[in-house]
């Protein structure tokens, strides 16, 4: 019974207790695969029965579906941005290696995605914007230490790095998850020889990050 | 009226009259872009209505939904069989060609590719199994090709050139179609450069064309 925990007269709790961020992650998981399997039209009390929780916990955490859909892509952003981060902390002493890293770690947490570029849903969040453009700085600088080195190829651009990611960390449909996960590390891992910088050929050029991404969120209705 | 074109007492026509091959072109192409947005349980006077045609229409071309998916498998297929087949004839002047071609016409193509690694239908038609293996085969005349004249990397196989088609031939979604294409040749540019035997890494052991193809066909239920 969560509703035992509500006490509506008493303070607000410094933070979120235990059970409480539980019941959140499990709305938040349930959202993603219900999400991906059926669409963001799904029914809000079906996300509520997948995560175990009756549907007043879902809306106590989640006003409406935006709010729901706005945190599930702001999620899957937060997780590319510290992939990125992280990777980028290897870039000035191995360009080529801190690529890998962030693409590798887009293939391994795969599950976790629900980002409109993979088919997840769009939002116009501001947060969901902001992240969008630390992920194109932070891959930015990866690539920056890759050109100056003279290890990376140097008509290779951040679009190009968040384009491979999101064509490799899509599941293989049919396939068992480790067979998906190897065949996409292997194009991966020639995809990653073919930055380097000998012997490549001029690459047809780029849409912006700028023109991507005016895609890839809702217009603001206001 | 295309009940009109019926003469049930006369003898079959030699071949599909044109106006009864256009209606089962558009029934196919509507099939695929219904599978496609909905999924194969999409109903068959959903798929008559797209097509433009009366639902006796449909269910006179193909008998039921199963009649109907296997045939936009067996297309898909088709389509990748030919694209392969027509890229190895320069296997032998020029292999790393090959290679682009086939896969740039993966990307070309791709509106008229259902097909189960893209998140199409299944079958367990025998026709379908056997265009699998010739398209394999196709691939491996290219490669051995580019292997013996020493322009390919050795370790790559046609299991990796199918899996490079699948990831890189769904369009990333959101996009405009020409903003897509073009990152995914971008894409596909470096993965080719990536292919040439000097500099590469080892690629992580792959699984085996049978091991893939064991996962893309339904089980008999016989």
């Amino acid at each position: 019974m969560d509703t035992v925990a509500s006490t509506p007269s008493g303070p607000p709790a410094p933070r979120l207790r235990a059970d409480a961020a539980r019941n959140r992650a499990q709305i938040l998981a349930a959202a993603r695969a219900a999400f991906r399997e059926s669409g963001t039209a799904v029914p809000l009390d079906e996300i509520a029965r997948r995560a175990g929780v009756n549907i007043a916990t879902l809306y106590r955490r989640f006003p409406d579906r935006d709010a729901l859909i706005t945190q599930v892509v702001v999620d899957g952003f937060s997780l590319v941005l510290d992939t990125a981060r992280v990777a980028a902390q290897t870039a000035q002493t191995d360009p080529l290696a801190a690529v890998q890293s962030f693409l590798q770690g887009m293939i391994d947490n795969r599950e976790l995605l629900s980002l409109p570029l993979i088919g997840g849903p769009m939002t116009n969040d501001p947060h969901a914007r902001d992240l969008q453009q630390h992920i194109a700085a932070a891959l930015e600088e990866i690539l920056a230490a890759g050109r100056s080195a003279e290890v990376l190829r140097p008509d290779i651009t951040a679009v190009d790095l968040i384009a491979t990611a999101a064509l490799i960390c899509r599941p293989l449909p049919h396939l068992p998850p480790e067979q998906a996960a190897t065949l996409a590390t292997r194009h991966l891992c020639v995809f990653l020889d073919g930055l380097r910088p000998e012997h490549t050929r001029a690459l047809p050029s780029s849409p912006t990050h700028e023109e991507i991404t005016a895609h890839l969120f809702t217009e603001e209705t206001t």
